[in-house]
């Protein structure tokens, strides 16, 4: 038997396992066991990164005996069927106290379901989101781990250990029990899509109102990343569109397929809104945008759909580029504060106890939407942690009141011109939306009373009522059944 | 052991399966058997409903015996739990060759599921969408069922001759097999959040932009009922806005609050669609919208965010009501469009043969969204079964070709004056993103690549390229896994 000299472990060695255990050895205190299902893997990486010390297993439970108890493994293997199958290997060899982290990212109900049941065998189960891609997971990723407080005593040191740094704290924290970290990775994802969204309009708009090229938008990009926007996805906006394509010479944005990817997390964030009644308008506008793009038999034949008359012509250019930077600033505050919206409410829901200020923090370092704007969003749940959306923070009022005339102007002349700005739109009806004094929702209601007998209830007076439409159209008291 | 007299049974007795009993014992032919839980209820409809010659059963034994063969029920009772149980019941006391039916406003995926568990006994499954409410129940409602064929030799003549008529022709189809039934009739009431909230929108933009008073309204969108808007939605809008409150003597509309309550059909077509990767915009926003309404505890914080600084001043009421009637159709246009995608998707992964004619046929008469516009539908998948985007049929590109310049206006009016017109806007932006020559999701693809190696395509050559963005920035080829 192996003597236990390794504090933690990592299954799975693809990039994202791999780079992620050679973070672990990289830290002091840390000695690193490795398992993977095929040993050639593991053995490979030992003998290219002699300098990390791992601890190769060839079977679970030569991996188990190589861990210090309370053994501490992190499973890096893809989701679903994957994942599954290694949790029952663990299982096996582990004991009563012992510490399974699910590192991959899991759908958060599969994160609730595996710890319930890997929580009866004694052991504890932990899903912890992990961003940052490969990059992060070998230099320092933003963390999301859920589980149990136990398993956070071991735990937590470790990961702290690993984790980005932003402003001296490490980016890290309990997020709440069970699903509860994958939960929030999985809101940060949708967030992200918001985001990219966003800047992408900012970028067609910039481009088709001023003729501008990639690399002079590079160069706008650039200039706002030193400014309120600065974040990593201005940061590599800008990298891209000043990427010259070797074979074409052309821009490589304009060389590249216009049909975005998905992989699943910003569906889920919004069918999970839907669930919650959240309105997350700028993620699913965000979500819908990816999947437009990706039905060229569509688009082609609809490319012949007429547009406006009149061509787009921008007579202030600096004007309008500043127009544009504001819109996209204003329109960011609305997916955050939305995204923020759905994880309060899932964690009301679910019964998490979620510090939404230590969120935004942990959001400032490694992961893709890391942005200066997230310290904002700390100030703003440290000076009012009930705060019931976050727009209405005295800094994103300030913000949104500055913003708010360039921001309808770029809707606007969006709307004018024919380009398409889903995300812009959106988060500025959803801002008219939620300040209004009065929603024709009030219409709404009395169409669903008219043709179900739905009900509704006054503004006068408490109960529930309903006309008798198809009778002598007298209101009734009625049962409040909805 | 009674005689086997009747030829149909209904079980459950509320409204709505009492009315649907007594619509099928008032047509020629049929004899209804019904069952209820509590027999009270069966009592009572037979003595209050003498002439339709009911055959009452006191179990399901007394039930199954009174059906004759092959024996057909129609369960009427809440989704969920209680029709799971009710169909246990009917799966004892039936046999092979029988037919159950829900008709109730199940799930799609529980539909496939329950239809697989029973179909293993020898009796058919039929999940059944039954669109009217109270008053097409009784009436002559929309039916989409599913199930198998053999299913639908009994029960197609019984289902139609309780059907609205639209036309001549009795509105119900067999859709599919196994839960077609309940996705087309999930659908529907995606469409139908859409129709609802385009209608809220442009009372709300008429009456803050001229100030006309809703029954000032009412008279409008009564005009409207008489043009190619004509329909159930349209013609009920009118009633409600017309209606005064008793008590106050107010306009209704004035006195119900504002808050839109909903069961679940619009978020289930969200999520499925989200699922199925087609952009449904129209439908999230209304969905979206009536979640926003629904939380006072933000609303009343947000109040006191800032709108524009101008009046909304309308110069010529005519033109701008005509605006919005045409923005109104261009978006309603938008809506089908992706409802009837999200049918064709489903149809495709679900191995579903769907009729999208038929569909918008059955449509024409006894649902919610009953409309003349439904022929123009029908016509379009006449002439090209295959049309990949609806308002590319040519009668639809001819109307947003008039209505598009007046849509535009009214977004823009919208955002200028700060008033929510989130469906308008969004169906703008899907319009605009579907007819465009090339997206900015090309730069979306490029962050992809940098920030997570996801890889992109090229618009010059097949293959999967990875640009390597920490390294040295040339291109390489690499293996499509996504």
């Amino acid at each position: 038997m192996p003597e236990a000299s390794a504090n933690i472990g990592v299954v799975g060695l693809a990039v994202m396992g791999s780079n992620l255990a050679r973070n672990l050895a990289s830290r002091e205190g840390n000695t690193v066991a490795i398992f993977n299902r095929s040993y050639e893997k593991t053995e490979t990486l030992v003998s290219e990164h002699p300098e990390a010390g791992f601890v190769p297993a060839q079977t679970y439970q030569e991996f188990a005996d190589s861990l210090q108890k309370p053994r501490t493994a992190i499973i890096m293997v893809k989701a679903g069927g994957p994942t599954d199958a290694v949790i029952d290997s663990l299982v096996e060899v582990f004991e009563p106290g012992d510490i399974i982290v699910d590192g991959g990212n899991a759908y958060f109900p599969d994160t609730i379901r595996r710890e319930k049941a890997v929580r009866e065998t004694g052991i504890n189960f932990v899903g912890a989101g992990i961003s940052g891609g490969e990059e992060g997971a070998l230099t320092g990723p933003s963390i999301m781990p859920g589980g149990s407080d136990e398993s956070w005593v071991t735990l937590g040191p470790i990961l702290k250990s690993i984790a980005a740094i932003a402003e001296g704290e490490p980016c890290v924290t309990h997020v709440g029990h069970d699903g509860a970290g994958h939960f929030v990775k999985m809101v940060h994802n949708g967030i992200e899509y918001a985001d990219m969204q966003l800047i992408a309009e900012a970028y067609d708009l910039i481009r088709r109102g001023t003729g501008k090229s990639p690399a002079e938008i590079a160069d706008i990009f650039a200039e706002w990343n030193r400014g309120e926007l600065e974040s990593y996805l201005i940061e590599i906006t800008a990298e891209v569109l000043r990427q010259i394509d070797a074979e074409t010479g052309k821009p490589l944005v304009d060389v590249i397929l216009d049909q975005a990817g998905a992989k699943g997390t910003g569906a889920w964030t919004v069918q999970t809104a839907l669930s919650l009644g959240v309105p997350v308008s700028g993620i699913a506008e965000a979500t819908f945008a990816r999947s437009l793009s990706s039905h060229p038999e569509q688009r082609e034949v609809a490319t012949a759909l007429p547009g406006p008359d009149e061509e787009f012509v921008v007579s202030d250019e600096a004007a309008f580029i500043e127009d544009v930077r504001l819109a996209l600033y204003a329109s960011k505050i609305v997916a955050y504060s939305q995204g923020f919206d759905e994880i309060r409410a899932g964690a009301a829901e679910y019964g998490w106890n979620i510090d939404l200020g230590a969120i935004s923090k942990i959001w400032r370092g490694g992961c893709i939407i890391r942005a200066q704007f997230l310290n904002r969003i700390a100030d703003a749940y440290a000076a009012e942690p009930g705060l019931p959306v976050l727009l209405t923070a005295p800094y994103f009022t300030e913000a949104i009141t500055r913003a708010q005339a360039p921001w309808r102007r770029v809707v606007v002349a969006a709307a004018q011109a024919g380009i398409p700005a889903p995300a812009f739109s959106s988060s500025l009806s959803y801002y008219d939306g939620i300040r209004a004094d009065r929603l024709p929702a009030a219409l709404v209601q009395g169409q669903r009373d008219f043709f179900g007998a739905h009900t509704y209830k006054r503004i006068d007076k408490p109960g529930t009522f309903h006309t008798q439409w198809s009778g002598d159209r007298t209101e009734i008291e009625a049962e409040d059944t909805h």
